[in-house]
């Protein structure tokens, strides 16, 4: 990182209830917020260019750092100017710590006091991430904001079980704080606690007492329910400082994100958008649509009549579906396009709507249109 | 198609040695020649976009008409507007008559003096394709350019297997010019004779007796020699008359179609571009790259220094692999495009030289400089 890069800074411009608008300023250029980070987890988001994210409004892009550094290497990523440079993208880059994924895929893993100790999923090579090496990657990646690795307690875990992983989680979070170096990539801490409000209120606490840049709600669209997940959510973001950043992570439907920007959460990252659009699954103003039924088979009209998008503006249902059903690459392309400049969209109308004081109005009718369309499909009375 | 739509016509604008430039007007716009087809089999060209194929300067894309047969179904695609309008290309459409790919590609196939019977390659469902029926397909689907159902002669062939499939050609050929009934649908016949002199001439004499629109050499780049192919390609090129395009199908490398244009061949199509992208390859103007060769772990310069597409703009060799080791779509779209754009301005840069009476020169230039990349990377003295 160039260290007289602008150090990392977060401005609020106007709140409407409990959401508001803001602005991430990075050594890679200024985010407005809510923002919705697409998910490139190897330094690249699935079947996108960056030029296109940049002209669909994306200001920054999530990676993972666990991937990055099995391959190519933190090393190589650092010395080729980091992720940004190294993707060919214009904006900002958060890195995801890499926890989750050494805990998830790597074959073989133990986590002990001092960090994650698995085989890479694609040597099997033995390797360790400790809060100081996840640190130490982060920063040679180059990324813009860095995670604190936390253990993202798994679902369902009982009350004990999950209170010993989010004390586990804070002190792994000190030793983040001790290990960064550099000033200028900011450093965000995650709070977790499973579904049990006591736990998340102790999280919460916890790392928010530490001086971290941002604070994120972790361990939520892990399998809880849909109600318990904006539940934990809702009492998390209440106990982050409102003068920093707020970021829910791996969170979720365009529903999903109405509710939590209604809450006061800044920053969001998902895979739905572009891996539900590499099955054939459409966001659309009026709800899901699966271009691969065969409702679609003749259908001349676009997935998305109010979307002014390359894939709507061109292609055919019709079109989409023979794409889908005959494996052409365009498919995944065309949907993901699609997708992503719908969750883009949908994130500067929230911004216009916060800025107008009619957020609320706003989210219940995009909404309620979304859920008519998708039980009007489904063949029920609304 | 539209029967007010314009005459398919072919005007010549100058001639270096037997090298020519010209124009292609069908009901969907006009083709520059000498001019390269990219490959779209099912009505898309593999990894990209229509609007970045026009960007690059393609106005005309090949489509397979047996593929679109079995799906999504001729008069599916008819009934959305044609091939062009149901992929969303502003440009023109050449449907190769799906031949080849009934024999190659379809399970049980056997041929007769009728046509190819088979079975679908996806459901099994027997089929049969005849002369007729190659050019019913071809109308429905909207081809600006329809191909004459031929026998492409496998290679090797007995001289006297050889002869009967040229004959049986020429029969189908007599039948298909009977069977089109839609003026404004080019029709080009095709002409065969595995590698033997005599049998080219006889094939090229007996296809040029009946009145195409223009006149292709087939059977080509199946698996003969090089000096084959180009011997095959240069005394069939001499015996098709001068006033109608000429199309040389299935060839070839960049090499290839220098050589084919200084024979006065006007159109080409080629999977090489977008197939060997998709495996790593590309065409540069210093030779072919592979771009998982560990030599380019931590290259930072582009695919090709000498061009201006957007892979070799935005992308690093380095971050290539990586794609491509990571199996990113970004790396079959970035290889792609750039092949394409390679391609598409060798085209460009051919009428230039013919236009200014150079182009003996500029081949020999163009592929002096290719063979000495490929020379030297191989190790080899120059």
């Amino acid at each position: 990182m160039n260290v007289n890069a602008p150090k990392f800074s977060f401005v609020i411009h106007a709140t409407d209830g409990d959401a508001r608008i803001g602005r991430l300023i990075t050594p890679h250029g200024e985010v407005s917020t809510p923002a919705f980070m697409p998910v490139g987890t190897r330094a690249a988001v699935k079947a996108m260019a960056p030029d296109e994210l940049w002209a669909m409004g994306y200001r920054m892009v999530l990676a993972n750092a666990y991937h990055l550094a099995v391959r190519p290497g933190a090393e190589l990523v650092g010395q080729m100017g980091g992720i940004a440079r190294f993707m060919g993208f214009r904006g900002a880059i958060l890195t995801d710590s890499g926890g989750f994924q050494a805990m998830s895929l790597a074959r073989i893993n133990s986590i002990g006091e001092d960090g994650i100790r698995f085989r890479s999923h694609l040597d099997g090579a033995p390797l360790t991430l400790t809060p100081e090496s996840a640190i130490e990657i982060q920063q040679a990646l180059g990324a813009d904001i860095m995670m604190a690795l936390d253990e993202c307690t798994p679902y369902p875990a009982e009350h004990e079980r999950a209170r010993q992983s989010l004390e586990l989680t804070a002190r792994w979070a000190e030793r983040c704080v001790r290990a960064r170096t550099s000033p200028s990539q900011a450093l965000f801490g995650i709070a977790q606690g499973s579904v049990y409000p006591d736990l998340r209120r102790n999280s919460a606490r916890q790392i928010t007492s530490l001086p971290f840049d941002g604070y994120a709600a972790g361990g939520l669209s892990v399998g809880e329910p849909k109600a318990a997940m904006r539940e934990m959510a809702a009492l998390t973001v209440a106990l982050l400082p409102a003068d920093r950043p707020r970021y829910l992570m791996g969170v979720g439907t365009p529903q999903d994100l109405l509710a939590a920007i209604a809450m006061g959460f800044d920053m969001f990252d998902c895979v739905l958008p572009t891996r539900n659009a590499r099955n054939g699954a459409a966001f659309t103003s009026a709800g899901r649509v699966s271009i691969k039924q065969a409702v679609h088979t003749r259908d001349e009209s676009p997935l998305d009549p109010r979307c002014d998008c390359r894939c709507c503006t061109t292609f055919s249902r019709a079109y989409l579906r023979h794409l889908f059903m005959a494996g052409e690459i365009l498919a995944a392309r065309a949907l993901t396009e699609h997708n992503l400049h719908f969750y883009g969209r949908l994130m500067r109308e929230a911004q216009a709507a916060i800025a107008s004081r009619a957020y609320k109005a706003f989210a219940a009718y995009t909404t309620n249109l979304i859920e008519a369309g998708e039980s009007a499909r489904n063949g029920k009375t609304n």
